[in-house]
């Protein structure tokens, strides 16, 4: 099973590694980082660099298409070429999918019009004017397009997927490889959750870099 | 503060990635990915390749020391250089950590002689072959010395180190921003919640690789 997983400059690198980790367990996966050109990548902080082993022309129809999001994703969702290969690809794929903002790159391709989405907490109206209808959900099932909330949230939604396609034996025995039993030392990892001061502190920051 | 995260062929990409994203909220956060040699290196399962901006002689005395595992940890703790290395950055870092198997490399240069540490479930024999006191925990602490269990456990371990450099509130905001709120479809995590005939699968299959 072929799985594209798109990556571009201003990623956020978790929402691509995350679901990198859980999709290799697919039957017979074959996993590309494919990119706009081949070559590196550099994550949305600058310091990390992921290589796209393939370009959008080389793998025109994925079974699993996967789109993370990023600071990068706004120049994403106004890239023609990339909106095209989105189009072409979900016309033939098995699942269409996203993480954190990938989702407003799936609805600037006309993926996602007045479909049951998710997105990273912070984009969630972005994602509405752009024709999606935004739920408060780990991840979104609209038949074969399946959205997850932010950045960490892949790696529930590769969880789930993987379930679906080879059982969920093969998603729990990828789960004990990666030894996925949460204890984060905090509970705030929701905008439910988290202290409302450090909520509304990084609701000024957001609004202060767009 | 410097974080030098270690990659090598053969490194299990998650075990980086999730320290990755929650060190960057350090102050004046300066993440480097540190390589034997310049350029990329591949994932365990060849599909992914990440860039090492600098080699180990760039960043002789970082603050933070994060050493990843991954199938590739075996060679890694066999070479020289590479030791040599740790042992001079841990006499001078704040912390010294490691991720997964990353652990066993920690030991081989000799750093956790009787040391309380942890790795991937299905390392703990090497762990003790190598000096160290294994214990089963998501993130064990010794002094100076942090090593998380399997994969996942760097994100938690990541988010109690900079609760201790940064305060608990700078570690909450970036549990926000990474939306870590897991929600797991299936409580496989660990050897004690999967079900016994995954478990036994698993470690077959494990030691059919050895």
């Amino acid at each position: 099973m072929q799985v594209a997983i798109l990556v571009f400059d201003g990623i956020t690198v978790l929402d691509a590694v995350g679901p990198y980790e859980v999709l290799g367990w697919l039957p017979e996966a074959d996993v590309r980082l494919v990119g706009i050109e081949m070559g590196p990548v550099r994550s949305g902080q600058g310091t990390l660099a992921l290589c796209a082993d393939y370009t959008l022309g080389d793998v025109p129809a994925p079974d699993v298409v996967l789109v993370p999001g990023g600071p990068g994703e706004e120049t994403l969702r106004r890239d023609a070429e990339v909106l095209a290969w989105l189009r072409d690809a979900h016309a033939t794929s098995r699942w269409t999918t996203s993480v954190c903002t990938g989702a407003c790159t799936l609805a600037a391709a006309g993926l996602l019009d007045g479909v049951e989405a998710t997105t990273h907490w912070s984009s969630m109206e972005t994602l509405r004017m752009l024709g999606a209808t935004p739920v408060e959900r780990r991840w979104a099932r609209s038949g074969r397009i399946v959205t997850a909330a932010g950045v960490s949230a892949g790696i529930d939604m590769a969880l789930h997927l993987l379930a679906l396609e080879a059982g969920d034996d093969v998603a729990r025995a990828a789960q004990l490889i990666l030894e996925y039993d949460p204890q984060p030392p905090f509970d705030s990892g929701s905008p439910a959750k988290a202290p409302p001061h450090i909520l509304a502190r990084l609701q000024e920051r957001i609004a202060n870099l767009r």
